[in-house]
């Protein structure tokens, strides 16, 4: 382990200054024993930090050496005892995982309060080809491939506090050769508690075995994860920046994509923003499995409306036409198109009515037939689908607004003879399902005069002769 | 096996029409002989074709077998026999490697002749998964790990047939039992010519043991191959648009880059554009060297000039200014900044003298003093630095043009007293080391007047009061 290389790996990777001061997570095991010495030697101003997990019972007297290490160096020393297994049951977390959170929270407190640039801990090129390879069985995904980076600014404790790890290059058995030289003596099972079983067979079964089968396989896992890493930094901001072009709303329990721009995006950044808005919905889950995020992008893909669809962690998916939602499964979604109160409404015309969510029906004799583009070219969609002229005679003012009832039939404009289901017809204009039993219908007795938002009815429509028409729209 | 989910993923992941012909890669083996019966069972036009590598004694008694197989379902056979070991020796390859370049090459012309859309080979599940960690075991970086793709199109061997993988969803044990169901009796040999020692440990010794302790490894890392594809699908569209932003020329035996261009590129993007770049000038070789890469980028990101460097495979680096180059060791690089000629030239004025690549010295009386941007502004390089006015009574007319000698000195405009070594003035100013040597220098005697390009002689300078003044210019 050469002091010129850490303190370049210390300025250049982990962008370090000589001056400024890190707080140092020391187990007093050999890897942190041998940061501690090599930074202090360069130079590096430190804070030694060492939480006694209070898991063994030697753990109090570690924490003491620890102590006395630190004094022997003339640093500041910073430690506390916390009960990892009570936090553990208390949050439903592996012993390990609840180590690690309350390590990081401590060292990331500390480096506040001493107004620390960065935590520095002593992972190795060892600790990141066994993580890689863990990842890798364990099936994480590229993300988790990357590994661990030489500085991470966010991190998951801070946004101002680097975390940099500047012994990532320099393997274990260099870092216990600087030991061994500088006669340093690590608490050989301090940072046992980081090993797990599977992390403890990966170390002296697989890895070894993978190294003799194809020697140099460690460093080259290595390299892979740098570039890997390299790689997932370009996804992760073009990720961020589809995002931000295909969120067309969030709300509490939901966020809706907007549809059409997703499948514009490459397949990456498919994923990329599905596990975006898996984490925004559930942000304590880690990873969102590989088969949910084909299921999502097969629905999105191939289905215009759908019923809400099973997703992951209790969450739904759910088409209508441009809008992809993601949603708990208790959430009501937002309504944002027009709804018929019940019961039917009788139309007194002149008339302005508010429905929901800040739509009016008005509805008014008019003179103008042809004098903008509404009319049947509106009604065909052509203009504002929400607005339609039609054949005042036809009516015979006798208009009520009302929901759908079973056995509705509809002659659209262009049908000129016979009519069809009205549920077919919401079908084949793809009417959000959601939508469909309470769309506003304007009817005449038993016959749907106007779908606003679709279509008139063929027999409401304008005729050749000048004869009383009326406008009707439908605006939020 | 099941057929309904084979004609799917033929159908959508590999984009076969139910009536398109394909050509079928067949060597007997119990995967191309489950493919071969399923793809005829759910009636897919099909062309058999067999590849006899003359490794074997058996080898010709199996061409035959396989093709009363293809008889047996009345299936177009095309066989063809090839001496894979005289290959081999020929073009420096492994026999594998031979033997997968000669069948690859059979199967696309086969398929060329007989008008089929794709070519179809039979691997598995399992054949990707030792691939991957075969590619993962040496290092072949994020690309290796994409793996065999459902279906490539352009491949290495066609741009408008397309390569299909049909089976690559299902596990080798899949097709057994589908062979034991159907009754079918592969060459259980025929395939060992594809497993080198190497896989074949891999298969029987390191994905079991794997599998064995990560239960459901191997589909793991089909899918993060999945996902890697995805991603590596848009850094290589990334990287070909990165690379034709830099890309400043590109000459016999060397490619030059912006410098500040690749600079701008994000780190992945930059590794992109070396490994293209080497692909250009070393197209035979698969893989760029990782340490390779990042002394690249090392290099262009933290010097402005260098003498040519040693890079990987007979290539080298030069840093010159903006200007990366990469090319053979042998290549002469072009030049197109102004030489003079040797020896020096004495100047008549008014003088017009064509250089090298297009550059002409012109040197005449003016009245004008300031008429322009040009004058002592444009020598101290705030206007067009190859133009500059000076006091012609200081010249007293008597000036040369040559190239530097040992012992040069030079005052810059600015530095009132003193002067300083032509050479550092030239490293100060950043002047590209191969362009020092012949670098055309307009000197009165010993006394250096004018550098074109860079600055003015301080004594040579204009000064207040009308004086005769000359105006030099170098343009192309």
């Amino acid at each position: 382990m050469d002091l010129t290389r850490l303190a370049q790996v210390l300025r250049q990777d982990c962008t370090v200054e000589p001056q400024q001061r890190l707080v140092l997570g020391f187990s007093g095991g050999p890897d942190s024993l041998a940061l501690l010495h090599a930074l202090h030697s360069i130079g590096q101003p430190l804070v030694v930090a060492h939480l006694d997990h209070g898991l063994r019972a030697e753990s109090a007297g570690e924490a003491q050496a620890a102590g006395k290490t630190a004094a022997s160096l003339g640093l500041l020393f910073c430690s506390e005892r916390v009960d990892v297994a009570a936090l553990a049951k208390e949050r439903k977390h592996s012993l390990e995982e609840a180590a690690r959170e309350a390590r990081y929270r401590f060292l990331f407190r500390v480096a506040g309060q001493q107004k620390a640039a960065a935590v520095a801990v002593a992972h190795t090129a060892d600790d990141q080809a066994e993580t890689l390879l863990m990842h890798l069985l364990r099936g994480a995904g590229p993300a988790g491939l990357r590994g661990m980076a030489m500085r991470s600014l966010p991190n998951s404790w801070s946004s101002e506090i680097a975390l940099v790890r500047p012994l990532l290059g320099f393997w274990r058995q260099e870092v216990l050769d600087y030991c061994a030289a500088h006669n340093l003596h690590p608490v050989m099972d301090a940072s046992n508690l980081d090993t797990t079983f599977f992390r403890n067979r990966l170390r002296h079964e697989l890895l070894p075995l993978l190294e003799n089968q194809a020697p140099g396989f460690k460093a080259r896992l290595a390299q892979t994860a740098d570039l890997l890493r390299g790689d997932q930094a370009l996804i992760d901001a073009l990720v961020e920046e589809a995002w931000r072009h295909c969120l067309a709303q969030e709300g509490e329990g939901f966020v809706r994509l907007d549809r059409s721009c997703l499948m514009r995006e490459p397949l990456a950044l498919q994923r990329g923003a599905l596990r975006r808005a898996f984490s925004v919905l559930r942000p304590e889950q880690r990873e969102l499995d590989y088969v949910a995020v084909q299921r999502a992008i097969d629905l999105f893909q191939n289905a215009a409306n759908t019923a809400p669809a099973d997703w992951f962690a209790g969450l739904c998916l759910h088409v209508e036409g441009d809008k992809l939602w993601i949603a708990d499964w208790q959430t009501e979604l937002p309504v944002d198109w027009p709804q018929a109160p019940e019961p039917e409404t009788h139309l007194e015309i002149p008339i302005e009515l508010n429905l929901n969510a800040g739509w009016r029906l008005t509805i008014r004799a008019t003179k103008e037939r042809n004098a903008d583009a509404n009319g049947e070219a509106g009604a065909l969609g052509m203009a504002d689908p929400f607005q339609v002229k039609l054949d005042a005679h036809a009516t015979d003012g006798d208009l009520v607004l009302r929901r759908r009832k079973a056995g509705d039939r509809f002659q659209p404009l262009g049908m000129a003879e016979g009519s069809m289901k009205l549920s077919d017809f919401m079908i084949n204009e793809k009417m959000p399902l959601r939508a469909r039993d309470a769309w506003p219908l304007i009817c005449r007795g038993d016959k749907i005069v106007w779908v606003p938002g679709y279509r008139l009815a063929h027999p409401f429509r304008l005729q050749a002769g000048s004869r009383p028409t009326l406008l009707l729209r439908l605006e939020r």
